[in-house]
């Protein structure tokens, strides 16, 4: 059976475990601490972060590889139904728009809140988290349910007319800020109806049902209609 | 005939310059300033990044969905030469080196640098570099000319047998420290020495010829045999 090395509140983890449970493959889950820096972890990954897949002896990372990988081998006999789509146009798009989410969503928002209140709690060399790098990643996330307000104003999903990576990549990312109690869902209404189709579906399930130990998820965090 | 609008000392630019060249395909290039944020630049792509790639009517961004497209369209008749190989394994380890260069070392390493010392000379909102920070760059890239030596002293290319984007990824980031005097050569010989077969290449000549106005390159920049 493949394997995962995944952080519950890790987004990039989130994205491939969206995908495994949408393409209806069977992973092992194991929880991976990067931040405590197991020889055997860096031994399996270089750059030391998660996720880290694990199948037919070939080790994979990090997620966007992953997610190429689980397209050419699981992904292939979809047909429409593709999560990476085969026509050019629509690649590009979904290509795009997953690294937006996984590079750059990260960078100004996940990044700062992941580190600040979650890595920060439960790594040795923690502390407190610094609430002016929570709050730039507040300001910026305001910019990004815009934008993702806009593409599903004019777009039945993220990326075009199907459902495809890029909205995996999108509501992993806003699964962990709303956990945390940081995704303004006032915002922008066609972000909120687009994250509520998201979240309703089956391959959302088992993200809904993740607790880390002494910290409650935000108020709307579980709630399919919120 | 397709668009490249790239900025010289761009590292990601550098990248799919490489391929371009590599794969033979005439491609307009069109200097981007891209922190200047021209209206029309942000148009095309709201990430507001070099390099963005127009071939075909379509606008594709960022330098890795760029190098997908043109491994898909213009590379997938070369066969064994294919730069994005076609075997699994071969694949996921390209693209984890390309990844680990575009963003990891771009992070740690040439994002200080060109920062620091290249954009913010030629920006409005400049200012002098902080050389902690280009300290920090100068302190990390020990580590990756190590772990590029421990590549190539086992295999004949970087991820693999065979020439393909880690190569180049790796060796368009080098190339941009290098310009600015930042590359420690003497620390590891053997990535030394498979950077000097890269940069052999006909498809690395227009990129020894760009020289940044009012910053001559580092000592080594031009020449083949250092």
């Amino acid at each position: 059976m493949p394997l995962l090395l995944h952080y519950p509140l890790c987004p990039h983890s989130r994205f491939v475990r969206l995908i495994l449970a949408e393409l209806g493959v069977d992973a092992e889950l194991i929880e991976e601490r990067a931040f405590d820096r197991r020889p055997e972890f860096l031994a399996l990954d270089a750059a030391g972060r998660t996720p880290v897949f694990v199948d037919d002896d070939e080790t994979i990372v990090p997620s966007a590889v992953i997610a190429e990988y689980l397209d050419e081998t699981y992904g292939a006999g979809r047909g429409a139904q593709r999560l990476l789509p085969t026509e050019t146009q629509a690649r590009i798009e979904t290509r795009r728009l997953v690294d937006w989410f996984n590079v750059k969503f990260f960078e100004e928002v996940t990044g700062w809140l992941v580190t600040e209140k979650v890595y920060k709690r439960f790594s040795p060399q923690g502390g407190a988290p610094d609430m002016d790098l929570v709050r730039v990643a507040r300001a910026n996330i305001r910019h990004h349910m815009r934008y993702i307000g806009h593409l599903t104003s004019h777009r039945n999903w993220l990326a075009g007319d199907r459902l495809s990576y890029a909205d995996f990549a999108a509501a992993a990312h806003l699964s962990c800020a709303d956990y945390l109690g940081d995704v303004p869902w006032e915002e922008d209404e066609a972000a909120k109806h687009w994250y509520q189709r998201v979240k309703s579906r089956p391959a959302f399930r088992s993200l809904l049902a993740d607790r880390a130990p002494g910290m409650a998820p935000g108020p709307f965090y579980a709630l399919l209609d919120f």
